[in-house]
């Protein structure tokens, strides 16, 4: 990107969701760092049925934006590996916390809505766990 | 609204998103509780610039999910005060989490960049501080 990136506010939430404030950037993550996806056909499989553009916008966006890097899968030249990095790993706790407030408020599975009734400190260790697996799957992966 | 309501899955993250996953929402609740505006023309006036038929569309999806209760003014019909319920102050640390990020990322105001510096737990008890005092301006509103 080159001059000046211009942003609505020096507020972090207002420029946090200039990067990923819309439905699918965050699901998109999610994805990569909990359910251990790695290339734009397994994302492109997500559950909830992401269309190939939305799933290609985003992409560059998190790329650009520094929160995914990608690489050429072994073996595959037209294939691409993403990898969030630790600006994208940092997003965890966030989705972690909406996570929660799902599980309080809507319909969703019964491990989201057990997980929702947890302490404080089982929820923040989860978290933890979390971000550490993905960042050991990553060293694993190469 | 009429019928089932139609979900892109059964994951808190994907439902939460679909009530408030864009640019706009968490701005708005943001200033309603971090703030204290209370009336459209509070919000309009946020730092960001809604455009007042993205403001409108908000509130209505907010209310109709619950997030938010309208009240006629006191002295004038044809003003609303807009409040948050329980189930939209327990939006806040998840708004909380998003100025972490950004305090760590983005090119944000000195005071969230010191705020992401924060212990754990001063940000914990910064966010329980912010909710409590939310609630009790509600109490000596009315």
């Amino acid at each position: 990107m080159v001059g000046i990136k211009r942003t609505r506010s020096t507020c972090g939430v207002s420029q946090s969701l200039d990067v990923f404030g819309d439905k699918w950037s965050l699901l998109i993550i999610r994805d990569l760092v909990y359910f251990g996806k790695e290339t734009y056909g397994d994302l492109l499989k997500m559950e909830e049925g992401i269309a190939t553009n939305v799933l290609a916008d985003k992409l560059v966006v998190l790329e650009n934006e520094g929160l995914i890097t990608k690489e050429i899968f072994v073996g595959s030249k037209s294939k691409f590996k993403y990898k969030l990095t630790q600006k994208g790993i940092d997003v965890y706790p966030i989705i972690m916390e909406i996570l929660l407030w799902g599980g309080k408020y809507c319909d969703v599975m019964p491990e989201q809505k057990a997980l929702a009734k947890m302490t404080k400190e089982k929820t923040d260790a989860f978290v933890k766990d979390v971000m550490r697996n993905y960042k050991k799957s990553l060293t694993e992966r190469v």
